[in-house]
C-alpha cells in the first residue's frame, strides 16, 4: 500500500489524510507542518502516523500531497519537484491554478506533478477543522492534465475515487476564471456583508438575535482565513476585478431601484436572480 | 382549545399551522388561501382542518394569524380589526413593522393587535415549503407591544413559546432599522451575487460543478419570492439604502485593495471581517 505525504495538516490536508487511511488508499501518512501546535494537534488527532521533515517526506512518500496555502505552495513545489525520485507524484490542492502551473512550467520532472483543486471546504481551518467526508460527492478539478503523465494521472484519479469526487477537466486559465466568476466572489461578497453589518449594527446582540432571517448563512464564508484568501485574490487579480465590477453594477441596479420605488424592475431583478434555483438546490 | 385561524398558508402560516396543532396550542386550525392550487395542498397536506372564507375565519378564530405579504397585510390588518370580536386577537407576521402598526395606529380595536416578526424562514414559499419545527429557537420579535392589551401580548407570548421561540422586544422603528441592517441586506447581496454569476458564468454546469466552494450557501436566499421581498424593500426603503450605501463602500474598498495588490489593507479587510466569528456560530 501507499505512503502518502501530506504537506499542512489543516482542514483540506488533514481531511484528506483522514479518508485516504481510513478507506485504505494510503498504508502510511507522514505528515509535515510547520506549526508546532497544529503538529502536535494533528498527532494527537490521529491524523497522521509520523509527524516527518520536508525532505523525509518527499522522500518516503509515493505521493505527496501540497496543502499549503497557494502563496507558500508556489515557492515549495520547484523544490519539491528538485528533490521527488522518479516514479512519485506530487500534487497541489490550491485555489489559483495558473500561478502554480506556470511556477513549474519547464521544470524537467513537471510530469511527475498534477494540478488539482478538490471543490470541498469550510469556513473553518487548521487540523482542528478536518473531517470525515468533506469531499464526498464534490466535484475535483484537474487542471493542465495534459502536462502530466498518463501513469501519474491515474493515480490521481484514484486518489480522488477513494474520495468519492468526480473528477472535471479544464486548463489552469479556464480554472481560474470559472472559480473567480463562482467562488472567489462570494467569499468577497461574504467580507463585505460581515463588515457593513459590523459597521452599521453596533448591538451585537441584535445581530445575533436577527442573524437567523438569512444572515448567518450569507456571511458564513466572512469566517474564512486572511492567509488563505490574499494569495487567492492577488494571484487571480484580473479575474476577481472583472467579477467584482459586475457585481458592483448590479448592485447599483438594484440600489436604484429601491431608491426610485420601481417595483417592476426589481421584480425584473429577483426574478432574473431567481433563476440560479435551475442550477443549484 | 383555542381555535386558530390562519391567513396565508405559505411557509410561515403553514409552518405555525402544523406545530400549534401538533404541540396542542390549537384545537382547530381554519386556513384562508386564496390561491385555490395553495389551498387544495394544504388540505391534503393536513396543515387546516378547513378551509374558509376571510370572514369565516375572523368570526370563529380566537387568534387569527396574518400570514400574508406584508403588501396585502398592510390593506387586510384594517378589515379584520373592523370586524373582530371582543377577546379575540390578531397577529401578524411581516419582515417590516413601522407601515403595518401605522395602518392600525387610531383604529379603536388596535389593543386587540400583537405586532410579532419570527425570525425564522428558509428560502421557499408556498404550503410546500411548510415544516416542522421551523421556529426552534429561534427570536421572535414583538414590536410596539406597549399598544397591545397586555392579555393579548401574554397569550401570544404562549403561543410563541408553544413553537419554543424567544421573545424580544423593541419598537417597530427600531425593528426596522435593525432588520434592515442585518436581515434585508443580506438578500440584496444575495439577489446580486446570483445576477452577476448567471451573468458572467455563461456555462451553467460551471455553476453547478464550483457551487461547492462557497457559492451555494451565500446564494441561498436569491431563491427568495418577489412577491414577498418587493414590498419589503420598498416599504423599509429608507433603512436599506443606507445600508446598500455601507456596503458599496465596503465593496469599493475590497476591490481598491485587490486591484493596487494592497495585502495589508486586504488582510485588515478581511481580519475585521473575520470578527463576525465572535458573534454567530
Amino acid at each position: 500500500m501507499r505512503t502518502v505525504g501530506i504537506i499542512g495538516l489543516g482542514l483540506i490536508g488533514g481531511s484528506m489524510a483522514i479518508d485516504l487511511k481510513k478507506r485504505g488508499f494510503a498504508g502510511k501518512v507522514l505528515g509535515v507542518e510547520a506549526d508546532k501546535v497544529a503538529a502536535q494537534a494533528a498527532m494527537t488527532m490521529g491524523l497522521a502516523d509520523e509527524i516527518v521533515s520536508l525532505e523525509d517526506c518527499v522522500d518516503r512518500s509515493d505521493i505527496i500531497v501540497l496543502a499549503v496555502p497557494v502563496g507558500a505552495a508556489v515557492k515549495m513545489l520547484p523544490e519539491i519537484l528538485d528533490r521527488i525520485k522518479e516514479k512519485k507524484i506530487v500534487i497541489d490542492v490550491c485555489s489559483t491554478k495558473e500561478h502554480i502551473c506556470a511556477s513549474v512550467k519547464y521544470h524537467p520532472a513537471r510530469k511527475q506533478f498534477v494540478c488539482t483543486h478538490p471543490m470541498a471546504g469550510t469556513e473553518y481551518s487548521g487540523p482542528w477543522a478536518a473531517q470525515p467526508g468533506l469531499f464526498d460527492g464534490r466535484a475535483c478539478i484537474f487542471a493542465d492534465q495534459e502536462e502530466s503523465a498518463p501513469w501519474a494521472v491515474q493515480d490521481i484519479l484514484e486518489l480522488y475515487s477513494c474520495l468519492n469526487m468526480r473528477p472535471i477537466f479544464m486548463s489552469s486559465s479556464s480554472h481560474d476564471v470559472h472559480t473567480a466568476y463562482v467562488s472567489h466572489i462570494s467569499h468577497v461578497t461574504s467580507f463585505a456583508l460581515a463588515l457593513t453589518v459590523l459597521d452599521k449594527e453596533k448591538d451585537e446582540k441584535h445581530i445575533f438575535d436577527l442573524a437567523s432571517g438569512g444572515f448567518s448563512s450569507t456571511v458564513r464564508l466572512a469566517k474564512s482565513n486572511a492567509d488563505m484568501w490574499i494569495p487567492i485574490l492577488t494571484q487571480n487579480h484580473n479575474n476577481v476585478l472583472q467579477v467584482m465590477d459586475t457585481y458592483i453594477e448590479k448592485m447599483q441596479q438594484f440600489r436604484e431601484a429601491v431608491a426610485s420605488y420601481d417595483e417592476d424592475a426589481l421584480r425584473k431583478l429577483i426574478e432574473d436572480a431567481n433563476k440560479i434555483k435551475r442550477i443549484i438546490r
